[in-house]
C-alpha cells in the first residue's frame, strides 16, 4: 500500500512541498491529500494590491495553479473548501471539516506536511465585523473589497492602518481607484523595512501623489453607522472613513500546531530543521508562512512571511519527502517594493537590527544614478550600506530609486549572502554600459564610501 | 623636494591613479605630471555609439573630468596633446612631443603609470586613409564621424565591420540616423561575447529592426571613388558603403612599454602584479586598456579593454602610490550591452571558454519573465547557465531579455565570484515582488534547472 502524505494548507508552501515530492515518487508509491480551507490554491497574495488597484485585471490571473491541475497533473487530491481542525499524532491522522457540505472526514498519514500560512494581526478593536473593513490576505478577501469598493453608496475615503508593505501598496491601490486616502501608521514612520533616512524618501513620494500619511498614531477603535464604518478612531480623534483596510502585519497560524504539540519558537513560528522536518516529530513537515526561520546574519530566528521563500521551503521539503536531499539555509531578509513610481529594495539587518544583534558597524548613504549620467532617462539613486567594524563585513543594505533600482539589492543581497567584505566588494566585476549603470556602479560607490567610512577618511 | 609622479595617458586608468595617488598625497609631497596625445581627458568611449546616433545630444555630456578640473582642484598638471614617445628608464624620464606647438619635452619621474589604453585592431586593407571610414575610439573619432554624416552628399548606406559590442551598437546608430546598414563579421556570429544559442536572440532582433547581418564573410579591401568610400571589399563581392565603420576590436597600446623593455604577457597586455605594479621594474605601474588581467575563472590571463577595469585598476594603482593598501583580483568577464530593445548580459565563461579551460559543464537554458506572469509589462527573459560537473560550481552565465534584464547579471557575477555552486544558489534570498520578478526569480529557475542537469533528472 502506498505511504500516505497529507498536507495542510493548499497554498505555495503546501503545494509546492506536494509537487516536488510527486516529482520523485509515483501515486503507486505515494498518496498526497492536501487540505485547502479556501476556495484556491497556489495563489499570489502579494499580487492582490494590484489587482484591486486594476493594474491587474482579473482575479483569475493571480492563481498559478488550480486544484484541477494539481488533480489531473499531479495526481494530488486536493480537498477544496476543507479545514483540518485537528491533528492527532498518536493516531497519524487529521480531521477536517467540509466547510460547504459540512460534515467531518479523517484522514491517516504516514507523514505529513504543516503549510498553515500566517493569519493577520488583529487588535481587539478590528474584530468587529463592520461592514466595509477589509483585510488583504486570501483572493476572498480582495473580491469582497472590491465589492464593496464598487457598491452604492461608493466609498470615496480610504483608511489604510498599518504602513508596511501592503498598507502601502494599499494605500496607492485606494489612491488608484479614486479615493481619498488616510494612512495610519503607530511607530516613528511608515515602510519601517527601511531605515528612517531611507524610508524619507518613499514618504515624500507617497505624499507627493497626495496620501495622507500619519504616523506614530495609534487607532483605538472603529466606528459604525447604518451598519457600515464611518470612521477610523485615533488617539487624535475620528477620522472618517467609507473603507478601511487593514495592513497590520501576519502572524504564523500554528494554532493546530500548538494543539497538536509541536515545537514552536521565540518568534511564534513552528521551529524546523534544516530540511523543514518539525524536530522530535517524525515524519512531520513544515514550510510556509508558518515556520520560523533562521536569519543568516543575525543568526537569530525571524519570521518572514514571503510567497518565495514559502516556496523555497515547500519545495524543499517536498524534495526530502520524495526521497532526495535539500535544505533551506535561512533567510537574509532581502525584500523589494513598489511605492508610486519610487522602487525599494533591502537586504540583511537595518540599523537597528544590527544594534540590537550586537554588532558594531558604519553606515554610509551614496547617491548616484541607474545610468551613465548623460544617458537619458538616467534618475537618482540613493543605495545605503552598513557594515560591521572593523572586519567591513557587509550587514545590510538598502535602495531607493526611480527606476531600474529595486533589483540590484539582489547584486547586494548575493554579497551579503557570501560574506563578503566592502572592501573586497569594490573590486565586483559588475556589468557596465552607458544604458545600464555609471562606469562606477551605484553598488560599487556605495562599498567605496563605505570602505572610506571604516577607515575613518569618509564623510557621511 | 617633492617625489615626481608621471602619468602617460589621460583617459580613465591615467586620471584615477593620479586622482587617488593626489586624494593620499599633497602636492609638496608628490608632483603629479599626466600626458594626454588627445584633446580630452576622462571621456566616456562606451557612450560614443549614443552620441553618434542622437541619444546623447553633445559631446560634452561625454567628458566626465575636464583637464581644468583636474589642474584646479587636483593640482594635477595635464598636458594635453602631448604625446610621449619614450620612456628611458635608466635616466627615469619620459620623451613627450607637443603635438600642436612642435617642440619635444623631456620630464623626469620617481613613479611612472603606465596608461596608454588600446588602439584599434587593423588589418592592412583598413590602412588606407579613405575618407569616410571611422574608427570609434576616441570623441575626436566621434566628431569626424558625425561631421561625415552630416556633410554632402549625405551618406545613405552605412557598413558597420565587425560585429562586437561597439559593431553593434553602431549598426543600431547608423540606423537610427536613417541609414541603410550592413554588419559584416567574420565570425559566424555577431555577438561572440556570448553563446551562439543567445545571440541568435540578438541576431532576430537587429534583423527585426532592418540591419542586414552577414556573418562568416570576410572582408578584403575597401574601395574609393573621387576620394571618397564607395564600397568594402568583401569575399562575396563589393558591398556599397558611404561610410564605413570599423568595430573589429582593440589590443592594448603598448608600443612605449615595449621598446622600453616593460614585461608583456600572453595577451599582449602589461604584465602587473595585484597592486598594478610592473614586476621587476620599480616604481612603474601600469592600468586599463593597455594591461592583462587574470580571469578569475579560468585562470588565465585576459585583455578585457572596459572602463570599469580602467577605473578600478587605476584606482588600485592610486591608492598603493599613495600610500594605502589596494588590490584589483582579476575579473570574470562580466559585460552588459544594450542591443534595439534587447537587453543583454554576460559573466564568466562562454561554452567554449570553458572547454578550452578543460572544465566540464553541463548547460542550461530557463525561459522566465522579468516581473510576475500576470503584471503588466512582464517580458520574456532568458538566463543560460553553465555549471562545472560534476562539482555544480557556477562558471558562466548569460541572460537576453526584453526590460530590466541585463543588468540581472550582476547577481550571477557575484555568484560567480564568489564560487558558489548552482545548489547553493537555489536558496539565493532574492528580491520578490510581483513588478520586478515571479516569485520563483528567473536566477533561481535556472539554477533549479542546472541542479536537474548535474543530476541528470533535467531535459535540457
Amino acid at each position: 500500500m502506498a505511504e500516505r502524505l497529507v498536507v495542510i494548507g493548499g497554498d505555495a508552501a503546501g503545494m509546492a512541498a506536494a509537487s516536488q515530492a510527486r516529482r520523485r515518487r509515483d501515486r503507486d508509491d505515494l498518496a498526497i491529500v492536501a487540505f485547502e480551507r479556501g476556495h484556491s490554491t497556489s495563489f499570489s497574495a502579494c499580487g492582490i494590491p494590484y489587482w484591486v488597484s486594476g493594474v491587474v485585471p482579473d482575479r483569475d490571473r493571480l492563481i498559478a495553479r488550480d486544484p484541477a491541475t494539481f488533480r489531473e497533473s499531479f495526481h494530488i487530491d486536493v480537498r477544496m473548501r476543507h479545514e483540518v481542525t485537528g491533528i492527532d499524532l498518536d493516531r497519524r491522522e487529521v480531521v477536517a471539516r467540509d466547510l460547504d457540505a459540512g460534515g467531518e472526514v479523517r484522514e491517516g498519514f504516514d507523514t505529513l506536511v504543516y503549510a498553515t500560512g500566517a493569519v493577520p494581526m488583529k487588535p481587539p478593536w478590528a474584530r468587529t465585523g463592520i461592514a466595509g473593513v477589509f483585510g488583504v490576505q486570501t483572493l476572498d478577501d480582495g473580491t469582497a473589497l472590491l465589492d464593496w469598493l464598487e457598491r452604492e453608496p461608493r466609498p470615496r475615503r480610504a483608511v489604510v492602518i498599518g504602513g508596511g508593505y501592503i498598507g502601502v501598496e494599499m494605500a496607492e491601490a485606494m489612491l488608484q481607484r479614486g479615493l481619498s486616502v488616510n494612512l495610519v501608521e503607530q511607530a516613528d514612520q511608515p515602510m519601517s523595512t527601511v531605515d528612517p533616512d531611507m524610508a524619507e524618501l518613499v514618504v515624500d513620494s507617497l505624499r507627493g501623489v497626495g496620501i495622507q500619511i500619519h504616523t506614530g498614531l495609534t487607532v483605538t477603535g472603529l466606528e459604525e453607522r447604518d451598519g457600515r464604518i464611518s470612521a477610523v478612531v485615533t488617539a487624535e480623534g475620528p477620522m472618517p472613513a467609507d473603507v478601511v483596510v487593514l495592513g497590520l502585519g501576519v502572524r504564523p497560524n500554528t494554532a493546530l500546531a500548538d494543539a497538536a504539540g509541536l515545537p514552536l519558537g521565540p518568534t511564534g513560528g513552528v521551529r524546523t530543521d534544516r530540511r523543514m522536518r518539525v524536530p522530535g516529530v517524525p515524519g512531520v513537515w513544515a514550510a510556509g508562512d508558518c515556520v520560523e526561520t533562521l536569519h543568516r546574519v543575525s543568526g537569530l530566528p525571524v519570521h518572514v512571511p514571503l510567497g518565495t521563500h514559502a516556496n523555497k521551503q515547500g519545495r524543499v521539503a517536498g524534495i526530502n519527502i520524495g526521497g532526495g536531499y535539500a535544505t533551506f539555509p535561512g533567510v537574509i531578509g532581502t525584500a523589494v517594493t513598489k511605492v508610486c513610481d519610487l522602487e525599494v529594495g533591502r537586504t540583511g539587518l537595518r540599523e537597528r537590527d544590527a544594534t540590537a544583534a550586537g554588532f558594531e558597524f558604519v553606515s554610509v548613504i551614496a547617491e548616484s544614478t541607474n545610468r551613465a549620467g548623460y544617458y537619458p532617462g538616467a534618475r537618482p539613486m540613493t543605495v545605503k550600506l552598513i557594515a560591521e567594524r572593523p572586519s567591513g563585513r557587509l550587514l545590510g543594505a538598502q535602495i531607493v530609486g526611480w527606476s531600474e533600482a529595486a533589483k540590484r539589492i539582489d547584486t547586494l543581497a548575493v554579497a551579503l549572502w557570501n560574506g563578503m567584505t566592502v572592501d573586497d566588494m569594490t573590486a565586483l566585476d559588475l556589468g557596465y554600459a552607458p544604458p545600464y549603470a555609471p562606469v562606477w556602479d551605484p553598488v560599487l560607490i556605495a562599498a567605496r564610501k563605505a570602505v572610506d567610512a571604516l577607515a575613518g577618511t569618509g564623510r557621511r
